[in-house]
């Protein structure tokens, strides 16, 4: 997120996000808990994924943006957790707590296009809860989604990667956000005929997969984290969207692309020797090999290293950490 | 809620939530969308529900309350919507805006209230995500709560009622809030088993049911509504809690029960002529017959009249419609 967009004090969040993950009891049915882009349970005999996500006026978008694109914006983000899975979306509720200004027709034009937008993709929105705020408040939206494995193929955690394997992202990243808050954040397409496209080609050659949200210097390092290895960034082969490339320049694009975030795209690992095509899905969305994942070298080792010009560079400022 | 709780403009709430209702695209799936106390949807074979609500600060609780009261309403209000259709938890997922002046062990407190009252209930936190306010802003939580069908018990539906049911309510009403903020919104206890039970010994003769949170004046008419029907209250036969004595007198505690609201109790029609027993559940707690349902006279007709002293008085001003 831009300076403009501030993020939440890395340490409190990842605190507590650390804290929720030790403290929660484990329960028979529940097959993975907090920490993956989604929850996985046993339902009904089969499994049931169910992901949540905020979207909070001032931290994820500005107060220029369009209902439209936030109701957008608020489904698409969760959409994308369910790409990540490699499932399929059934459902979506919301939760929005107005802004006392708000005008009954903007309220009618955000559900309309959180509706549209979850209908779209095939998970209706089933219910969910409004109010306004009491006094002053920022618009704040909550979506759950509601998925289902797809026919056969195991829904693909975040863990699970392996020592050799090669990363991959899907599309280009960085420059999502403009200077006026808009951009590619807002009008992204979430991979999921992609991610599915995917686990239908390689199966259980992707070891493992996330999207990217906060920025691959801060996403890849909590993706090699969760399968305990070290992620080896190599910045020249990192794919920069044209709006990064003017944003950062030519020579320091590569920056961009490990921190501006918003991406949502697909980080993903898959087994060395296993050929990954250069394009995947119905838009010939391209894929890049962008590093490698190793044994960690040490206790304390960085869970993400960047080689530029063959030398290490310090890239642990990058992404969402410190935003605040 | 009392006035030192305002809620939002009616107009505006009701409005919105009868847009959504036209406007959401049916599914096959989908069993039951928006508008029930829990959507359900057809997982795996089986059913599956689901529902989300918030918790805002200054609308649902006081800056005075604990984060474990906070936590452990934010579930339990949940849960008395999973009671209300005689369903089994499953696991909840927690979305939570923070405010900026929060400290890390607030958080904590807050997530492990969230936590610990979930996996009493057999729902374990298995997700959900946080963030904190920019500027300023409330402490604002969504719970999304997922549950099961009861072995052998169909979800009992908010519609479903026939014209000469009778209407019971469990425990007694009123008095939820006290002046401090505190009382027994914070510690009531979401009446599942009660529910359970009555599901159980009365099967299909449980023709509807629903949970009190916005107060029966209000609710009873939205119950009413759900079936076509009128709902017929009698005030002095209400179940009265001894804190809405106090609050009202006891003249007037019969205004109490149907609008001070937060009772989080079961609102149920059960088929003329079947014995309902004076208690259910493994604490004893009773059953009151309050009313009964009647086709509605016109089509302008109210859903809900008040009889007191037999004659009506007028409860539209009742519940938690104007308090904005």
């Amino acid at each position: 997120m831009s300076a403009d967009l501030p993020r939440a004090d890395s340490f409190a969040e990842d605190a507590l996000l650390a804290h929720i993950h030790t403290t929660v009891a484990g329960a028979e049915h529940v097959v993975v808990g907090p920490g993956d882009d989604m929850a996985v349970i046993k339902v009904n005999g089969g499994e049931l994924l169910a992901a949540k996500d905020l979207l909070v006026e001032g931290r994820h978008f500005l107060g220029t943006a369009s209902m439209a694109q936030i109701g957008r914006k608020a489904v698409t983000r969760n959409i994308s957790d369910v790409a990540a899975m490699a499932a399929k979306p059934v459902a979506i509720l919301a939760a929005c707590v107005l802004p006392r200004s708000i005008t009954q027709a903007c309220a009618q034009e955000l559900v309309d296009a959180i509706s549209r937008t979850a209908a779209h993709f095939g998970a209706p929105l089933i219910g969910g809860d409004t109010c306004v705020h009491v006094a002053n408040g920022p618009l704040t939206i909550s979506v759950t989604v509601l998925a289902q494995p797809l026919d056969g193929v195991k829904p693909i955690l975040r863990s699970g990667a392996r020592a050799g394997d090669h990363i991959f992202v899907t599309g280009a990243l960085g420059g999502s956000l403009q200077p006026d808050g808009g951009g590619h954040h807002f009008t992204f397409e979430p991979r999921l005929a992609e991610s599915h496209a995917l686990a239908r080609l390689l199966g259980a050659n992707v070891h493992a997969m996330m999207d990217l949200s906060d920025g691959l210097a801060r996403d890849g390092a909590r993706f090699a984290q969760a399968s305990a290895l070290q992620a080896v960034i190599v910045a020249e082969q990192l794919p920069c969207t044209p709006a990064c490339v003017k944003a950062h320049t030519q020579v320091n694009a590569w920056r961009g692309a490990l921190g501006d975030g918003e991406d949502y795209e697909l980080l993903f690992a898959v087994a060395a020797g296993v050929k990954v095509p250069a394009t995947i899905g119905p838009n010939n969305t391209p894929l890049t090999c962008i590093g490698s994942l190793q044994a960690l070298p040490g206790t304390n080792s960085e869970a993400l290293i960047c080689m530029h010009n063959q030398k290490v560079v310090d890239v642990s400022q990058l992404g969402l950490w410190h935003n605040t």
